[in-house]
């Protein structure tokens, strides 16, 4: 199956136009970025953490200190709705109301399984940096079994997500296009500034390649 | 007050180094982002929604169309968890474990209260409309009451409020820092591209200087 199936929590109701459920897209929006938000409940209350994450095939992973919050909760199997959102840009309108924004969006309900096996973890957490720097993971200071111990990683299958995306210009109501008013889209990225190098590091070493031409999948 | 209780949901238990409860930082993070993930439950299921947001006082502002889940949900009052994240940059370290995000963000629990009254909801979308493009309002078609009528404006009160900032480079374990290892920081921000204006754009309309120099404060 190329696509995941809708239920009542994935289908994308309001503009329903908008929303997404093949797997290419859904793919192709998880590896364009590296931070989602993890929403959880404790007690009836609704958390929504801000972590990052990568996807291997049709599962989504993170991970973190073993004693967080987050963490610990969510590693129980309770709930979750991971979201992952890219900002594209700004659509500025001829009407207040049709002012807009250019995102995409994956919204992936289910529960987390927490990795136990610590030569599936270590192979999940090389798989992270390798994805964001490919190449620096056979370049760093190995891995200790305290650093693994205190590291919880996380995984969902993508089963229950559907995504979300709005492009192109403002929509306007007919009549207003002959207003002289200016409309368009101011595109946003995140984009990469000036490498800071640790002030810390040895004298002579080189930027690697993955620092300087830094890039996710688009 | 110039800073915000403490409870057990707001307190940064994990680095608490990184936890901030004065009012300052929390409205400077709020102020410089417009895309909030919004948390709330049905049926103990979570749902985290991307949507944009505006702050006046210390209230925070969100909106959409009437017909929309979240806000139908959350307009009743129940609990939410409202989180907004700047990523600031790739911390690239001399180990995988101390590899990390600089990121600004800000965790804000309460219930939502639906603006009613039609002058005011009117006022709430001028602020955001002008906070993201300061003069444009006066510039627009006027909103219309239908148009009025399909949209929520939903507020709450910054009370139960924390932030959580990383910022420098990489805090690598003591021994490692005599490795040949190049570490830092690579600076991610999200930035605005060339500007696309409407093909349907009348002839020889000006560039507005709210989009030209586009920019949030910082």
């Amino acid at each position: 199956m190329d696509t995941y199936t809708r239920n009542e929590k994935t289908r994308v109701r309001r503009l329903s136009e908008r929303g997404h459920y093949d797997r290419e897209t859904v793919h192709r929006i998880l590896d364009a970025g590296f931070i989602c938000h993890v929403g959880y409940v404790i007690d009836d209350q609704p958390f929504v953490t801000p972590t990052s994450y990568w996807r291997e095939g049709e599962r989504i992973y993170w991970h973190g200190s073993s004693a967080s919050r987050m963490l610990r909760t969510v590693a129980k199997g309770i709930k979750v709705c991971l979201t992952v959102t890219h900002v594209d840009g700004l659509v500025i309108a001829r009407s207040g109301f049709h002012h807009s924004i250019n995102y995409r969006a994956v919204m992936a309900f289910g529960t987390a399984e927490k990795i136990e096996d610590d030569a599936h973890k270590l192979a999940a957490l090389e798989a992270f940096v390798e994805r964001l720097f490919p190449g620096r993971w056979a370049m760093l200071r190995p891995v200790n079994r305290q650093e693994l111990k205190a590291t919880t990683v996380l995984s969902m299958p993508l089963d229950e997500v559907s995504a979300k995306v709005r492009v192109g210009p403002p929509k306007d109501d007919d009549e207003d296009y002959a207003l002289p008013i200016w409309a368009g889209v101011l595109p946003l990225t995140l984009a990469p500034g000036a490498v800071e190098p640790d002030p810390r590091n040895l004298a002579g070493l080189a930027l690697p390649e993955h620092v300087r031409h830094f890039a996710l999948e688009r």
